[in-house]
């Protein structure tokens, strides 16, 4: 028989949001509802700028059908925050976790998230102040450890998916080279799952470029030259986040420009650079266009993969579950594979230690010995993640014989 | 009793692609098929392009549950061009025709395909080859005359109301400015849809800027402060056909950078160089971001609207159906509303000159005063031709009491 520990509970959504994100905070909030132990559910708005300002929502007072409204909207309803706090900061945090008497604390984030509730555990347990803290994953760059995948990696994936499903065929209509700037800055696959839009054998991307891999302008060229010559196309999936082999960002070694410092999401910069390239290697009169994602990756309304929903809502509600049992006093919530033929899984709990700080990069083996594609072991991993995508119909090309010349 | 003309058919689509036009083109295949005038169905292989080098699929051999696959699938599935032919092309476009027998002729494209088939009627009028030429309207621009609007627009003004939606979510979970440049390179419809994603006083886009009004940099560094002053953050929708009082376009003012010339879509030049005078108003420490929304817009798999995917099968079968009827030789299919309260169009057929060459703009009478901002009627105008949009959930804001400080 554990001891009930009883208090309030306080949840944070922190680092960049996701498509699915309000289903974890959700999840949270339904399951720790029923518990005795639980007095009250507040939301910290903008995550630990909001603890630290005292800026709190009463979660308990909402009703259902605002939750699974909330649930089903893209964003961080509770405001989110790109911070990771001071020592000093996570004193203070705890300061005032005492004086609300929170003794459950949820942090939906990345891996600075799951360090965040580290320390602050640390500093818990130092001043014995009894309190279960859970990391509950979040990223559309699937980069954190020990979790087979993270909740919102899924629906960030559709969208490149299902984007470069019609740019192909947009590509295909009005041939020419076109270039996919993709999120992830240091993981290569949110950049990979664009191979998920191929149903034929020369469908793009046909070129696929992650940050785990050096970038070589030359090698980018020849490539480039390569597709052209074979298709009179040619679609590629590029990665915000590739360097040269010194680790230079190819983004970050473009001429300053008149605005100041170019940053990696929210800028055209890298695409127009590598839109630069293949002029140079095909000629200025050559088609070439780049569209940078960006932020409709991880936000876009109305797309989402249902299978991503589903586990956020139930990392959301395991971390609940977990806190309450009592069995652990913290961790991270990670996701495995249950074996078998159809897609299926479930939840563990894991130190919180094993997510915090480092984060994992795209297998080497799941890039192709050329370093510009991705294997089918890849495709195999992420299409339950990402769900049935569109059906497209085409014509074949069979040409009628010529009758005038 | 009209003649029957017997004989074969083409069909071309051409410019941009869009998400519904192979809608038009499977429109037109189905109705032409139960004619007994008509002979074989020819698609184009790249519009003009593939009737100068006799590059035609026999659409007539095409089964129907292909026909419904491609009518699906965004992009224009016979290849598309961006060329308007010489005179001396179009003798040539005729020398075929008279070839293949090719006695209909139906043109899916914007005012430069209408003027297209517009010269090839007088060619085939002054050389006594009986033709019907029929233009099927297709822009995600709405840039036509004479039709209320056009199949095309209404789908990647779906997608641009559903990037809004979730990009002003994302802004108030991570604030800043947010810019978020759209197509429409002379006429601000696709950019003014923007305005369809608020749903609450405080919702953006905040700021609405229209190729029709003249951009003025320092007026826009006052908006921005205003709104930001006002809210803590700023989105903004911004036409990248904008341009100066002088008629200068803002995204070419740019300074050149090291890749080439500086297109329009397909480049983050605009985007950054808004992000460049934000920073300028704001300081180098704000927060600002820029998106070009880029080919997305017209090409994005597994989002349309229903109502323009309907209307754009309608404006193809009406097109069959007017060449096959006698009653016009030639003409653009247009749309009007039906008056009444609920939604309906029907379609009618209007002279090719009157659709030709010149092209419309947004109307200024739905521009706010302020030059910054869309009116009402628009959003009364638009909102059926893009649908139900995906519902939000939100919290109310109300903080509860300090404890601690």
């Amino acid at each position: 028989m554990v001891d009930v520990l009883r208090g309030n509970a306080v949840i944070g959504q922190s680092g960049g949001p996701t498509a699915v994100i309000n289903e974890s905070l959700v999840g949270i909030v339904k399951a720790l509802r029923g518990s005795p132990a639980l007095g009250r559910v507040f939301g910290a708005v903008h995550a630990v700028k909001g603890i630290l300002s005292e800026e709190f929502l009463d979660l308990s007072a909402v009703d259902d059908a605002t939750l699974e409204a909330v649930a089903k909207t893209p964003s961080a309803a509770l405001g989110s925050v790109r911070k990771k706090p001071t020592a000093d900061e996570c004193r203070t945090v705890l300061e005032i976790c005492r004086a609300y008497d929170i003794r459950y604390f949820f942090y939906i984030g990345g891996n600075d998230s799951a360090e965040t509730a580290h320390l602050l555990e640390s500093m818990a347990n130092a001043s014995g102040y009894a309190m279960r803290l859970f990391h509950v994953p979040k990223t559309i760059d699937n980069d954190l450890r020990v979790t087979d995948h993270c909740p919102g990696f899924g629906s960030a994936a559709r969208f490149v998916a299902q984007a470069l499903i019609g740019d192909d065929l947009d590509n295909r209509s009005l041939p020419g080279v076109k270039i996919d700037v993709i999120m992830g800055r240091h993981a290569g696959y949110l950049t990979a799952a664009a191979a998920l839009a191929r149903r034929r054998e020369d469908d793009g991307p046909h070129l696929i470029y992650l940050p785990e891999v050096g970038f070589d302008p030359i090698r980018f060229q020849e490539d480039v030259k390569r597709v052209v010559a074979r298709l009179g196309r040619c679609v590629i999936a590029v990665s915000e986040g590739i360097h040269d082999a010194n680790g230079q960002l190819i983004a970050e070694s473009t001429e300053k420009d008149s605005h100041g410092n170019v940053q990696l999401s929210g800028s055209g910069a890298l695409g127009d650079r590598l839109a630069g390239f293949v002029k140079a290697a095909l000629g200025e009169k050559a088609r070439v266009r780049a569209d940078t994602l960006g932020y409709l990756q991880r936000s876009f309304s109305g797309l989402r993969s249902e299978v991503d929903a589903e586990e956020a809502r139930v990392v959301g509600v395991a971390a609940a579950s977990a806190a309450l049992g009592g069995e652990h006093r913290s961790g991270s919530i990670a996701i495995r594979r249950v074996p078998g033929s159809t897609y299926r899984s479930e939840c563990f709990v894991t130190p919180l230690e094993t997510v915090a700080k480092v984060t994992r990069t795209f297998p080497c083996e799941w890039i192709t010995a050329a370093g510009n594609d991705v294997t089918g072991e890849f495709l195999d991993y992420a299409r339950p993640l990402v769900g049935p995508l569109p059906p497209i119909g085409w014509f074949t090309r069979e040409l009628i014989p010529k009758r005038a010349h």
